[in-house]
């Protein structure tokens, strides 16, 4: 006998969970989620440091990110644009030089190259279906091949190649050599695009919200009904019978049960796949989230007493190829004071970056800093970071990806809901997969998808 | 306070973690080993079908598997050489032809093709270093391109890359698709070069234990100490503490823990990650194992009243690129009854038969025999075969394997120790990694390194 039968328990409170949990209550549907951490947000999360509110993870929505844009209207929060003004920075093997736009850094037969790589990119983009991207007229050769791979036979000059990995490392948080070219192409086409991907203005990065994002997602939480919301209760198994499902959970008090309907499975595939389920899942589905590693993302912030780089005509944005640091932007809140410079270390960088200390991880970001932007760049007020592969219950971010040859393979067990399992988060998206986008979009899918189940 | 306190808990009774024990106990130490199945041997199994025993899992042993070949002996176990009398059959898009031997299916430019393609693939294996893949010249270079990629770029024509991705498939059960060309090179090396892994004879399908190979495992457990051994014994946790490490086990008497100095965890890399850890393993040993999926594999066995291919001069003996099974063997016991004929879904096939029935599965394979070997192939007296991906404590074999852009970025973490906590498991070794002589190579090795942190 377990402690609790609701109709339906949802596993992860992140936006994918929070946004089913939201749908199904409303629905008349009884819930509850339980959340392993001690906050909701997933993958957000909002931190006061030295006066200011800090996103330690996703904070940034941009146009055609339908979802998040209105719900943000709906709870009444409020939006402002992510700052560009200013000359960029680009660090690498000729030294900094100031650009009015990262793309002016390149010579005319550069951008030519580069636009000519994005363009072929998203021209294979555009040919891969959002619902099933292993049907793609070419999906065996697309997925047999890296992004990398892909890349180096067409040729591009160095300097195009090193400009497009930084670009990829900062959308996907993994190098181009791990990421399957048919994954990259479902990738962009589920966004609309390349630049749609990279830009701030009219691109993912465009807008913030004030306050920072944790709080849009505890907005979620709080509205909905008393009792709903479980923190510090990590699921640790999953049995199904034939009169519903019984979750097992580890909590403060010990471990304790609930009984439901159906369940929703709202957190990165590798964590699912860490369940325990009875009886065990299919070999198509346990070797699907075998093949999902979640990205390499150290996310920091240096904070300085005023943001100095507006007063030199900078922008904060560096781009460096070949640093351990792949992009920086300039945060600094709306009230203008205090500065802050926010980046990632990514890919394969973040995870050397993993085995140092914050310490030694500021010294490395504010020396690329001060070779990018001047000696200023020194005087640091105060510096915070977070390795999000080391978050026991995220183990990395920004997403999962595809490693080349799985996605033909395990694919279409990514949806498929295996009797009264469901799967939701932004890695199931058919839109903005891998935003907070795509996470909402996952939780009004799963949500229809428990609602037909359970009769409506 | 544990139930026990013992000096070193093993997990997992496979060779590696039997391996460990044995050598553990005979230095004098205490050691549990706790086994989540209701036997040992690991990806080993042999079970009774229609009066003789069938290996379900690997069978094999090869020249040059020093470590397998002494236990065998050491056990007083008795060998025979895999029968290769008689042609082979490749059956493809020109249909069924017999051949003397697979290699002169190819006409001498094939035939140099091939050879060439091996070389090459051996020429940047031997560059590789055991201990330290990520080390070799290129391996930036390496593990950015799939295998299939590499293959693809050297453009050997249809045939020879056809008969080559069998033999890929029959060694990693996985596409080259989904190899780092880097992981495929370390492999080679750590076996001897690409005819040890494909051949029988001088190779590692050279010979049979005779009543099948978990029992070799089963001798080896049954001289470890009295109560040393427990199955049905899943783990569940490891933490760790100033003066041991606790582990959390699930058992049928309901959860139990012990206490001990120090752990070895011996199981497939996928899940060692599923076991709750406390403190949180860092981010790269963590990101490794979700950057080492399991190959998908179907091992099936196709009984007859005798081995009626081998009074037509066949070897039983099929390559069938193109078709969903790969390679098969014949498998007659010594006996001379019954006839068996052995062979593998690998790969992408396996994972579209691990989604159909038995029934459907033996279709299949008794098709394929019967278009390459006769019309005799339908009298079928019986069929088995085991979905090891779908086996919760297993979850594929024969082992893991690296897609690109992995080795080189969190392969360090694939050894080392992690406080008390030691690694296992035929993926670590040195020498015949992803077969059973890994596995004794790496129980060895970690015996040692956990001898010398307790103080010889």
């Amino acid at each position: 006998m377990a402690d609790q039968r609701v109709d339906v328990v949802v596993v992860g409170a992140g936006f994918a969970g929070l946004t089913a949990a939201r749908e199904l209550t409303g629905a008349g549907r009884s819930v509850v989620v339980l959340e392993a951490r001690d906050r909701v947000g997933g993958r957000t999360c909002t931190e006061e440091h030295l006066g200011t509110w800090i996103d330690l993870g996703g904070q940034w929505i941009g146009p055609g990110q339908d979802r998040i844009v209105a719900l943000v209207d709906q709870l009444g929060l409020r939006t402002y644009p992510q700052t560009e003004a200013g000359d960029d920075v680009i660090l690498d093997g000729d030294g900094a030089r100031r650009v009015a736009n990262v793309a002016f850094g390149f010579d005319d037969d550069e951008l030519t190259s580069y636009l000519e790589l994005v363009g072929a990119l998203e021209a294979i983009a555009e040919q891969v279906p959002l619902e099933a991207p292993w049907s793609a007229p070419r999906a065996q050769e697309w997925d047999a091949m890296s992004l990398a791979e892909w890349v180096r036979t067409r040729g591009v000059v160095e300097r195009v190649a090193g400009l497009f990995e930084v670009g990829v490392q900062a959308v996907f948080a993994a190098s181009s050599a791990q990421l399957s070219l048919l994954h990259a192409a479902h990738y962009l086409h589920s966004a609309g695009g390349w630049s749609k991907l990279t830009d701030s203005e009219g691109g993912a990065q465009q807008d913030r919200v004030e306050g920072g994002m944790q709080p849009v997602a505890e907005q979620l939480a709080s509205r909905l009904p008393e009792g709903t919301m479980r923190l510090f209760h990590a699921v640790t198994s999953i049995a199904q019978h034939d009169d519903g499902v019984r979750i097992g959970v580890s909590a403060p008090a010990g471990p304790t049960e609930l009984d439901a309907d159906r369940v929703v499975v709202a957190v990165p595939p590798t964590l699912a796949g860490r369940i325990a389920y009875d009886p065990p899942l299919g070999a198509q589905r346990d070797q699907l989230v075998q093949h999902m590693p979640q990205g390499s993302v150290v996310k920091f912030h240096v904070l300085y007493e005023e943001p100095w780089w507006r007063d030199e005509g900078l922008s904060g944005m560096v781009l460096a190829p070949g640093e351990p640091i792949g992009v920086t932007f300039d945060c600094t809140p709306p009230a203008g004071r205090p500065g802050l410079i926010s980046g990632f270390f990514e890919g394969p960088a973040a995870v050397a970056a993993g085995e140092q200390t914050m310490e030694e991880r500021r010294d490395v970001v504010v020396d690329v800093l001060a070779r990018a932007m001047g000696e200023r760049a020194r005087d640091v007020a105060g510096y915070v970071d977070r390795d999000w592969s080391a978050e026991p219950f995220t183990r990395g971010c920004y997403g999962a990806h595809l490693p080349p040859g799985a996605w033909t393979v395990y694919g279409p067990a990514l949806r498929r809901p295996i009797g009264r399992i469901h799967w939701a988060g932004t890695e199931t998206a058919e839109h903005w997969t891998g935003y907070i986008d795509g996470a909402i979009d996952s939780g009004q899918r799963v949500a229809a998808e428990v609602l037909a189940a359970l009769g409506g």
